[in-house]
């Protein structure tokens, strides 16, 4: 069986865990990887302190496949995020000579433009993340991907990863919608589980139309075990007394 | 100066980082606490993997005053945080008799009560978290609350712990407006920042109204402080130009 191929979302700024800003980068990310074949196992939200950045890319980054992180490389003093990744590689942080000519086409004033140049620094070492938007450039330094925090920008750079990373399985997932209370269907579900190992079943209570009910999404790598078990699942929705509602490849 | 009191938040639950489910509950847990004198400082998403759970457990409960989670207390195979809860602590998982007794008062057949009943299970020791929207309870063990995933459920049982919790200073914030790029502004504004050790000063670009610009974010727990910084950052707006608008508290 191909192996998974894995990744790790760091989200930085201190706006996320204030509560300021709903965070909506991990799960575009999520979803984007997931259709590549990436699989994202684990997500941190860090506030802006060097040494907390530093330790948290050194420690995810030997752990997954990959990591992507959102924030902190505009122009101002809170954006550190690429002098951490520089110190967690223990490299220099240098002008990156294409960002800063992109940088440069825009005319400003002196001591404008020093500041948009800070945009420009990068591990010495680290490759580009095209921005489709425009502005400076993400960069890729081994297997760590540094992108914006504003959604559009790094919707924007991610996209231009497409067919550029390791690729594994492509987790496919089947929904079934049902209007039973969780408990009602609990136990012959978890002997679904059981006989479908490699499969997750999941249970999602919802509040619908004045009704309660759970949708039940099975996901997988092999689409025959997949269909499989949603048909176990539609069998056993049916026995509890409700007609199931087949949402197909909804996630 | 008043201790901070900090806080990590666990989101456990595959449909996060499937991206199936767009989280929305770390928002809501870090601006309330954030109300009640509590620093959100970390958030972790995690799958519904066993060790992962009870490892991330044990390394954020040491780290943090609080650790907050929510997901993982339904009655269905996937809902396992109670069991990694008790392994964390290495203690036992028991059926609470308060969580049982109103799971109880709404009849059902055996084997849906026998599901029902698994969401009683909490580790030996624990107290109750009430639940105002009627189901069963969360439970709080040491320092570590488990609150239910849903986000209505989530907020109810949030509510009763207000007044419950240690408190340590309140982080107040000021925002003001700028129709200005960051560049045009990153170098006084790093200037106010080092004349502000204590505030935390951030600036979060926007489109808007067909304009960019940037909203900048004064954070601290001094009044006399942040009204300083206040002033100083929208001079620099007026001196670059432009007229600062004063968002006030608005976080």
């Amino acid at each position: 069986m191909q192996e998974a191929v894995t990744a790790c979302v760091l989200i930085i700024g201190n706006e996320i865990l204030s509560g300021r800003t709903q965070d909506v980068n991990l799960n575009h990310i999520a979803t984007t990887l997931g259709a590549w074949g990436v699989q994202t196992r684990h997500a941190r939200v860090i506030p802006d302190i060097r040494n907390v950045i530093v330790d948290t890319i050194n420690e995810t980054r030997r752990e997954y496949d990959y990591v992507f992180t959102t924030g902190g490389i505009g122009p101002t003093h809170d954006d550190i995020t690429a002098e951490c990744v520089a110190e967690a590689f223990d490299v220099n942080l240098i002008e990156h000579p294409d960002i800063a000519d992109r940088i440069r086409r825009r005319p400003a004033p002196d001591d404008v433009m020093a500041s948009r140049l800070l945009m420009a620094r990068v591990p010495q070492g680290a490759g580009l993340i095209d921005n489709p938007t425009g502005g400076p450039q993400g960069f890729v330094m081994d297997n760590v991907y540094v992108m914006a925090g504003i959604p559009m920008v790094m919707q924007g750079m991610l996209s231009t990863l497409e067919g550029k990373l390791r690729s594994g399985p492509i987790v496919r997932s089947r929904s079934i919608r049902a209007y039973l209370g969780e408990s009602q269907i609990a136990g012959v579900l978890g002997d679904i589980q059981v006989a479908h190992q490699d499969l997750d079943i999941g249970s999602y209570p919802f509040f619908r139309e004045d009704r309660y009910g759970t949708t039940l999404v099975i996901r997988g790598t092999d689409p025959a075990d997949i269909e499989s078990a949603a048909g176990a699942v539609m069998n056993a929705v049916r026995d509890a007394g409700e007609e199931p509602e087949d949402l197909g490849e909804e996630s």
